[in-house]
């Protein structure tokens, strides 16, 4: 497909576009961080957005909800693209919708339900198609499940992995070999994370708490993940896991053991490429930094007088007080 | 002091006797499996028992709610020893309550109130003198947190860690090095556990569900962590963690990337100066033995067939089907 001619002087996207996984509850009255973050990345004012309600239950509503939202955010022009059906999701007209826009943002509701209208049809081709040429793909809730090549399709909260407390469903696959979690902290889903991930240890364990975005990038061919939003970004690795889940009987609490566990706050970054952190310069103290360069003239001088030897105990008494009078006035 | 001559033949204990942290919410009419567990280390019914409710706001109900548990379960004799100040900790009479015990048993209720009335008296030097020669100590919930050098204090709870939303105090320290934490996941308590690792990784953080015990015993120089019950210990060790802890500010949510973490249901063990699991001997399916058991011997005929070298391939048929045949039959 050729690149569309834009109007503005964005750079055009090359390469696959950013996800972003949002816990659902996003701030919608506030700040809107996760919103903003959203539009920004899905070109701010030039921004055209479709909303995918499928997940919901609600009806016109929540397109409504949106569509005020990020056109008080500035955005040009919201579509709503609301397949109820594998048959309208097969409809030409409701998948062109996908064609020009920026943004594609899919809400809360049923992940399942999502799922099983959308993979494996055409809109579903349409929304990879669009995440593949650079639009911003993201969601809420529902929304943020799908896009894992594992989706977590239901199960029960609490902190204790217990066999069979959760089942695990085929996602749109934008983002493969993990499994995204939402609402994470918020409805204590540590355990049912754990359960997939000592099941499953080649998938990387991702729960996003509410009002807090998983935004991930291609750079230099590693996938990056940045934090923005109120809560945090939970990684579980399981590469080193020891677990009994091959022989746990019933609903039998799992032992695993060896599970890397990242707990990841706004401003933070994680390559899930390499299952690492990404290591930020530590944050400097300016009055820690400031003390430090006036020892350091001190120093200095010190070791000019030393090298004059021209230093006896007085005179340094003397030019050391008066050296330390004047750091105070630097 | 010199070994207590026993009326049986329980093996006299040399060394530290075992610890038992429970996570409280033990239970009590049903099939008591972790109080059971406590009382036969205690030595079953030659087990003396001393109640310390000290924790607790309740009136004498708790020692009467105990002393009919454990004798119901068939111990010898059961005494409360409940100092309500640092005086009565002081008391020689109360003191020389833990003299001929074989084990003592900490109620639930406040941490902090029986770790100010206990640490540092002479009541508190006793307990840890009973743990020193051999005497079993066991406590739920309050009189878990108490048996670690450094003790949760109080807090929220909330999966995420959060800057401040726990506090430290010192525990009795029968146990160095760890902060054991109880009710774990029932009052999802991943949050503040972690906080306490991120701010002080040299500590390894234990878990321990409701009706769960940890029982901690010194085998061959190193402590090694059995869990009962139906629920699990969560280890959260930090040796490698990256965390902000020490710039994060107010209540803000905090990294702590790379902490180990380690889910251990019933039958698991964990060695806590290692910090490793022990690992057991896996589980062999007996029908699967059993056919590998026979595929063997029919592969040894095969090869002594070869060998022999008077196979042609109608022999060799009819010899395979007679073999399977037969081996039906094993």
């Amino acid at each position: 497909m050729p690149a569309k001619p834009t109007s503005t002087d964005r750079t055009p996207p090359s390469g696959p576009g950013p996800l972003i996984a949002i816990g659902g509850a996003e701030d919608k009255l506030g700040r809107r961080t996760v919103l903003k973050t959203f539009l920004s990345l899905a070109g701010g004012r030039d921004a055209k957005i479709a909303v995918i309600p499928t997940a919901s239950s609600l009806g016109p509503e929540v397109v409504e909800v949106y569509d005020a939202l990020f056109r008080k955010l500035g955005a040009a022009d919201v579509v709503a693209a609301r397949p109820d059906s594998r048959e309208a999701a097969e409809d030409p007209e409701v998948v062109g919708l996908l064609d020009d826009v920026t943004g594609i943002f899919m809400t809360g509701g049923n992940q399942l339900k999502l799922s099983a209208i959308v993979n494996g049809t055409a809109f579903g081709e349409a929304i990879k198609a669009a995440h593949a040429r650079g639009v911003v793909v993201g969601g809420t809730s529902a929304g943020a499940s799908i896009q894992s090549s594992h989706m977590v399709a239901f199960g029960t909260g609490g902190s204790t992995p217990k066999q069979r407390m959760t089942q695990l469903a085929a996602g749109l696959g934008l983002i493969r070999d993990v499994v995204i979690d939402q609402h994470f902290g918020q409805r204590n889903r540590y355990g049912r994370l754990l359960m997939l991930v000592a099941q499953s240890p080649g998938l990387l364990g991702i729960g996003v708490d509410e009002d807090t975005g998983a935004v991930i990038t291609e750079e230099n061919g590693a996938e990056i993940m940045r934090v923005v939003g109120r809560g945090v970004v939970t990684v579980f690795d399981g590469r080193n896991v020891v677990s009994n889940a091959h022989e746990a009987r019933r609903t039998a609490p799992l032992l695993a053991s060896g599970v890397q566990l990242h707990v990841l706050p706004a401003g933070s970054a994680f390559n899930l490429t390499e299952k690492t952190l990404v290591r930020e310069a530590p944050v400097v103290d300016p009055g820690e930094a400031e003390e430090l360069a006036v020892a350091g003239r001190d120093l200095k001088r010190l070791a000019r007088d030393i090298a004059a030897g021209d230093i006896s105990p007085t005179v340094l008494r003397r030019r050391r007080a008066r050296q330390s009078a004047e750091g105070d006035h630097v």
